[in-house]
């Protein structure tokens, strides 16, 4: 998938959502845990409830390595399942990975050759041939961590040399690895008020935005600050969608959450004329 | 394991060398290939060859998990094995993560609490809330990626404000998140020259030292420079060791590249009478 075709994936479901899969076992509703791979069969549910008002989906990966080799079956199973009945929806491996070229290389192969994901978010302390092995793949995308959507984003990203911020010289710098067609940012939800200074050094890029919802972020600030002409933006709700109820109608509930997300992104979508 | 059980372990063993586990499938030898768990089987023999001459053993988890579950249980194999026959033998899990507070405390579940490993490799992008959940564990370290050993580490870890570089802040700001018991910095071989500097930062902390050997460091140097009185170094070295032969005898010629570098490290710390 590249920029335009997942602007036009935006605009046939006049949605920016991504549905972040932070399948926590310890939170799933108890009835499931009798089954024989609960994390996938909660998964499952919660993607054919939320995928009409969905362009992507997260899991983050943190959630399924916990478990082991278990885990990963069931984030296996879980991809897999995405891409072979919603095939146009956008998948992104949260796995915040990043490490010297040969071993980026292997996490590259793991995410976008050996499992059928779309993109996967690096962290970018460790610079270019960290992220560029992921850049090696037709139609899959890197996602650089810019500006985190938590407090300890403040401990390094805004170090400061002559006026340049940390996360403002790895937009600068890092957006030259690749393209619009396989390069986005995260910026967190929580620093809205940033996203205006950043679209001037990433006009055109695809932003992942994490932090509305449970970390307390505003969407209709990030779509204020942050949209662009091709909408520019996938912003991520996890807990408050997929953990909105955990009795036996949970899915429904976070198929209603993400419903109402979708409403007011459509209502975005069409103040600037996108859809 | 503490600051000083880890020193007592490099006088016991004469050595302060950390073998990396990067099994890649690919380049393990062709007769082991038959084998149930080819991975498991290769890093069994490596360790029962070095292990007289090793404080560390280090793997890195990009080459596990891009067998996906399969990989996984290698891993868990490997660890366990270490653990149970080696008990004094400290075990890095070479992950790199670093995410959100609730996801790094998923991370430090995994390999510090559900695996037996002693210590994590973490990227301090996001800062304080990334790192301090793999903090909470008794006896166990978190390693801090400070100075790296690849050409990327030019990128971003000198970004400079008034005179500090990203690196140096790394360290002066995260050591005061945990103790010299539970917390080390990697710093690359590669960067040796700087030793000096950050030796003013962290005088006593304990440093990760990837990049001899494959990656053209210098050992004699790093001990130069590095080396404290309570040694506080664990030199890596991955590719030189484990695949320094490829025939059925692979095992021996791994056994005696750990020994010469063992031979070498004797010699250093002689020199400062720490033997």
């Amino acid at each position: 998938m590249n920029h335009s075709q997942l602007f036009n994936s935006i605009v046939q479901k006049r949605s920016f959502l991504c549905v972040g899969l932070d399948s926590e076992i310890e939170k799933i509703p108890p009835f499931l845990k009798k089954l024989k791979d609960p994390v996938f069969e909660f998964n499952k549910r919660i993607i054919d409830a939320t995928h009409p008002y969905t362009v992507a989906y997260k899991p983050n990966i943190a959630f399924y390595e916990s478990s082991g080799s278990r885990g990963w079956l069931s984030l296996e199973a879980t991809v897999k399942y995405i891409k072979k009945k919603y095939p146009d929806i956008f998948i992104i491996a949260d796995a915040k990975r990043g490490d010297i070229g040969n071993t980026s290389k292997m996490y590259a192969r793991t995410f976008l050759e050996n499992m059928p994901f779309d993109a996967v978010t690096v962290a970018p302390y460790m610079g270019e041939d960290s992220v560029t092995p992921f850049l090696t793949y037709n139609d899959k995308w890197v996602v650089i961590l810019a500006l985190t959507s938590n407090k300890g984003a403040d401990d390094f990203q805004y170090h400061n040399e002559d006026g340049i911020k940390l996360f403002e010289r790895v937009l600068s710098v890092s957006q030259k690895w690749g393209t619009i067609n396989n390069t986005m940012f995260v910026v967190g939800a929580t620093r809205a008020e940033m996203l205006k200074d950043i679209r001037k050094i990433v006009p055109d890029h695809f932003l992942l935005v994490p932090g509305v919802g449970a970390q307390g972020g505003s969407l209709e600030e990030v779509a204020k600050y942050g949209m662009t002409s091709k909408c520019g933006l996938l912003v991520n709700s996890s807990r408050g969608i997929i953990f909105a109820d955990n009795s036996e109608n949970f899915y429904k509930v976070a198929g209603e959450k993400a419903w109402e997300i979708q409403i007011e992104m459509e209502k975005y979508l069409k103040e600037r004329n996108l859809i």
